[in-house]
């Protein structure tokens, strides 16, 4: 047995785990975990500006790579920094094993300045949290940490283990590589999958609502399959992590964003069926409006975890119904000033191959399922958590998942600017992103919402504006600033233009498209 | 009495504690909150593109305001992306009103995509954490975070009040404003003060460590008449909040960051007398060092929390002592290619009168106290966290507290990636903060850190280069960005052409001084 540091024994479980990219952002405190990693030369450092980033990138990693990264972040406050993409990544169940160094075990009572409640940050975030307190044990914590970003519980099929790794402990010699604990697969619940097949084959109105890992290929098609036998409605959950779609596979809307809407999509069904999805709730509440989105007397069915569970039902029930698939089809190419609509039907028309979609558009993206429903086969990245400032770090992570697929970043320009930083390493790394920022000059979502609320009288929303209004930015310069070739686009036409170009061309861009505000 | 909803119940309670100026990153949640600011008008708002921008913003504000500013953040992750920044105005003793929007109260249970356990999350950098589930509550509960936040507690002046405030307690009718209770004032010693000026009259050797509220002229006149009187060594600690200085301010060293040379400049003292600073600690710990400071045999008094404690100490033991006071001076102004040691230089000679600095230009900042020590009476903003990403929005905050002084931002080019968004900020409210990037390329400081936790063979300093190098930065893309004028300076005379067309025009500008690495 080789004697190595507890820094050592990390990488070597993370490297015998299959975790070979970090991305990071290190400080003192990581520096014998840094030496390390450029000692072994096994694991790939894409460093990042901000932890805002590296989190947002891991999550992007894992839905793609379906495996997870790990992360190297700087104490608690580059925690804290990570903590709103970490959110998102619990909500994708997306398996990540986020590293936070800390100080030495004996330099904590000391309560230095960078000192502060790491555990109690991670826990907000994470399915897992442990503090190695001793280096013998280095290796061993990390394995169950990989084990435990990687398995499912409930819906998710994995989740956000965060390992604490004190400085002495990853200095100290005595660490220990060890071997990874067996991830158990959720099993089908063959009872309760036959009890749902007698429920959609019998007269009451049934909804199957997809989600999680259902919302790939099979999934989509087993789902189709029983939609078409039973005559059960067919609808997806509102923010998939990962939504594979497209020209051949078959289609499914998903439930819309207000509550409203929402409420009204689900309305009439007698049963809904969890295939991968969890129960669906407002997003937001709002006075005088129920939390939930059940309708009364409606029965809600759930079919585990194990995504083979929708497989089997579609055995039981559509033994003999093929699947509805999307033909493929492209919008026209639109022409003249620039609005969110044409956008959407430029990206229909030009959409490649293979591409990643991250969808961070907000208010912008209502046109583009539409546009996209018949382009060639993709996968569509959400923002699960309602956490902004996802889209660019995302696509980040899933360009370095999939170097050989082009990656297409659909920006707001308000949550753009939560975490820009990621243009810098896409530069750095020279990925294969292509960012259209929908710039409206406005955080027009709060546009919606404040009527929805009805917090405001006809002066106040006029008044209102300083709240709403972030006019000035110019995203062209900002992409520069990093390094990133960009151009803006005022008309359709420019924007293909500059899109075709972009996706020809290898590493990063971005384009500028301005477009008037829409009111969600 | 008049009746009101829970938010405008807030807002009034806000303004009779004399809070009028919110640094805002609102969403639906907040909703309420927003249209009371905008129907009373007795708010300022200023909106942030990134929650760290408006934590980091309100502690600035507290620091020059000396009485609290109010963020408004949006759920758990909008809190997330602040935590760093409310974790340097936690070590700072920052009186600060720290508000978070919350889901309804009845939506909680439902776990809607952006639910999270903001409490625990806010404890973490909060002196005072509540969630107010009641209407009737929320003036008084907003009253208790106002006195929370300036109340006194050990060395800190005040201090991260955090009240969460869910949406149907802001929309719900039957909100009350409450009076704000008394704050104590921390009470002197007299007994401890005189036991120790015996210590400082005998024979032994003493070190005065002064810091917090002492750092300004008052406590450091004092200071200075007890070190003249005594013989005691003077010094201060290592990152006052805020330090009055320049000429006829009695000038006082800051204890180093590393710590080799930190336990090197309190060596030899057998007492060292805290004077508003903590007791210090190494900032790191390092293979083989103790993370204490204080010498064998030593012995550490307090003075307390009270700053009138300095004075009564002076008046005990340097009754008829003057104190020593810095001369007016300024350095020559330097020419030829830019280093960190010229710009330092430029700027000790262009400081306006009353400028407010804030320093975050990390290993670049080495010269600034010695080229500034004679300027025109300023004061000096620092990290006292250790959360790199204070500078921009600490500098953002003191300008909206000191709308006649001038603001300068010192800033390195790694630290200001983090909170960057600060400049969009500066220009929507066209603050006077001129922005100095010390742009080195480089996370300089992890140079340092390498060499100091010995964690690296010679080849493998040169591989860690993908840890340290953040090539690629354009100040003035990014600035222009943002609608912040920009210049680059390679040399001095054109650093100081700059900078003096900066201070001399109203605004925000940025300069994007190229200089090259000073390893720390």
């Amino acid at each position: 047995m080789s004697r190595m540091n507890g820094a050592r024994a990390v990488l070597k479980t993370l490297s015998s785990g299959g975790i070979d990219v970090c991305f990071s952002n290190p400080g003192t405190s990581e520096m014998h975990l840094v030496a390390g990693m450029v000692a072994t030369a096994e694991m790939r450092n894409v460093l990042c500006l901000f932890e805002g980033v590296a989190t947002g990138a891991a999550d992007g990693y894992g839905r793609m790579a379906r495996k997870p990264a790990s992360t190297l972040l700087h104490l608690g406050p580059g925690l804290g920094n990570g903590l709103a993409n970490l959110h998102n990544a619990r909500r994708a169940g997306t398996p990540l094993v986020n590293i936070v160094g800390d100080h030495a075990t004996y330099h904590g009572p000391f309560d230095a300045p960078l000192n502060s409640d790491i555990e109690a940050m991670a826990r907000t975030v994470s399915k897992w949290v442990r503090r190695t307190e001793q280096v013998a044990d280095a290796g061993r914590d990390t394995a169950e940490a990989i084990a435990a970003a990687r398995t499912a519980v409930g819906h998710l099929p994995g989740g956000v283990a965060t390992l604490v790794l004190p400085s002495d402990v990853c200095w100290s010699e005595g660490g220990l590589a060890a071997p990874i604990p067996a991830v158990a697969s959720p099993a089908v619940d063959g009872h309760e999958v036959e009890r749902i097949a007698k429920i959609l084959l019998g007269s009451e109105r049934c909804l199957l609502l997809v989600g999680g890992d259902n919302m790939r290929r099979s999934g989509l098609t087993a789902a189709s399959r029983i939609a078409e036998a039973t005559g059960a409605d067919l609808l997806a959950e509102k923010s998939p992590a990962r939504h594979e779609r497209g020209a051949g596979i078959p289609p499914v809307d998903r439930l819309p964003y207000p509550r409203d809407p929402a409420a009204a999509r689900l309305a009439g069904a007698r049963h809904i069926i969890l295939a991968g999805a969890r129960t669906p709730v407002a997003f937001f509440a709002y006075p005088g409006k129920p939390s939930t989105l059940i309708p009364d007397g409606c029965e809600v069915h759930d079919l585990g975890a194990a995504p083979e569970a929708l497989g089997y039902l579609a055995e039981l029930v559509a033994a003999r119904t093929s699947p509805v698939t999307a033909d493929p089809r492209r919008p026209g190419m639109p022409s003249g000033a620039l609005t969110a609509e044409k956008a959407a039907a430029v990206l229909g028309a030009l959409l490649p191959e293979a591409a990643v979609v991250v969808d961070e558009a907000i208010t912008s993206d209502q046109w583009l399922p539409e546009a996209t429903a018949g382009a060639p086969v993709h996968d569509w990245l959400n923002i699960t958590g309602g956490s902004i400032g996802m889209g660019m770090p995302v696509a980040t992570g899933a360009a370095v998942a999939c170097p050989g697929r082009p990656v297409i970043s659909l920006e707001a320009d308000g949550s753009a600017m939560y975490t820009l930083q990621a243009l810098w390493t896409q530069a750095r790394e020279q990925l294969d992103v292509t960012t259209v920022i929908f710039n409206n000059g406005s955080y027009a979502i709060l546009d919606g919402e404040m009527q929805r609320v009805g917090a405001f009288s006809g002066a106040e929303v006029d008044r209102s504006r300083s709240f709403i209004d972030i006019p000035g930015l110019d995203f062209v310069s900002l992409a520069n600033g990093m390094g990133v070739p960009a151009g803006r686009a005022r008309t359709a036409e420019e924007l293909a233009s500059q899109l075709r170009r972009a996706l020809a061309e290898p590493g990063p861009h971005l384009i500028d498209a301005v477009v008037p505000p829409v009111t969600s």
